[in-house]
């Protein structure tokens, strides 16, 4: 795959652009102070994020009507509460709570590379995030997106084909001329299935000192990277 | 309406924020020179847009299913090259003065008040351009939108009410909270009809010297402003 093969570069969010686990942390520590909770927030950033796939499946697979990711991240919070055993938040702070996920950071290496990327590259948000969520986090961050599309204008949340589909048909890019990026495996498996180019991230600190990553040798991706700046130069801009 | 009952500001584009006459004129003057056409490139610029309605019409009314709007200013091209009795241009040049609409400069107001008000709202493309008409757009002028919605994402031309009300739902945000901007009387009328807020600009140019306006005295909208920088100003940004 060389540069000019490539018109738009769509992107995995969580985890792949922001810390997520880092943000769950900062803002459940500032809560925990509040209530004077002993909680291991790693862990329970850990057990908020393992509800994910699971929430979303039930939607994939029909057994309930499409709903936004902040309603699934509000589900799944008030699970994981329970089974921490933290009581007393009022709604207000629960209803904030949810939108960490608005405010979580940037990986170091990320606004800087995407405003080189994005000179020569359409850049776009191929997340399971919802709109709102990922407009957010833009503004908060400085994330120069070209246009945040992905699950929620599919109507179809990743892996399912469309979610990559519906993105490459609104770019009016074919998927052969999409790159994938993402720092998840499987969610590159899929884009691939629908034709995407691929480029795996490496984001050793996703989970903590727990590393926790899923590429195997036999990839067969187009690129892999340590961070955006090596997919910048590597993709000459 | 005060400045705090609205979260995000949705736009017109054609018109409203860039002179899709001006840049019709300006690709069509070149290429006129090119081939030695004697055309009034503003009379092509009217007669052009002036099949936008109808064509527009033909997929609202269900007479012919969703295409993007870069295949409908392509088919209204071809017509009024017709019309025009220009013949002799090759698929590359029509391929690329469709894409005139892609490259329309923005109004001289319009970069730097949109960088003020996006400091406080939420800005959104409320368009019946495709995403990536938009997108390129805006990368070409420096238009600081935080999301492309409108009618691709709808599948539903304005003024059809799903426009209007998929954009203020993937913006997660209550119609009453968003406000309509548009230099066209019409299309505030249908964002009013879906709950909207309302906002005239005066854009006296938009037709050249055959100004052509439709705004009534009794509009009973929320704002009318002369550019963007009086609605930075009225909004208090």
């Amino acid at each position: 795959m060389t540069p000019d093969e490539i018109d738009a570069l769509t992107f995995d969010v969580f985890g792949t652009v922001v810390d997520w686990r880092g943000g769950i942390i900062r803002d459940g520590t500032a809560l925990g102070a509040k209530h004077g909770l002993a909680v291991d927030w790693g862990h329970f950033a850990d057990a908020w994020r393992g509800l994910y796939q699971p929430l979303l499946g039930s939607v994939r697979d029909g057994r309930r009507p499409w709903v936004p990711l902040d309603q699934l991240h509000r589900e799944g919070l008030l699970q994981v509460l329970a089974q921490f055993g933290i009581h007393g938040l009022d709604e207000a702070e629960i209803a904030d709570f949810v939108r960490v996920w608005h405010r979580l950071d940037p990986w170091p290496d990320a606004v800087a590379a995407l405003t080189r990327l994005k000179r020569r590259y359409v850049l776009a948000t191929l997340s399971n995030g919802n709109v709102r969520l990922t407009v957010n986090m833009a503004k908060r961050a400085g994330l120069p997106w070209d246009a945040v599309l992905g699950a929620e204008v599919a109507h179809a949340y990743k892996p399912m084909p469309e979610a990559y589909l519906a993105t490459a048909r609104l770019l009016d890019v074919p998927p052969g001329r999409c790159l994938m990026v993402a720092a998840h495996y499987s969610d590159l498996v899929a884009a691939c299935g629908q034709g995407f180019r691929t480029c795996y991230v490496w984001r050793r600190a996703e989970y903590g000192t727990g590393e926790k990553h899923d590429l195997p040798d036999d990839h067969g991706l187009d690129l892999v990277v340590e961070d955006f700046g090596e997919l910048a130069d590597r993709l000459g801009v």
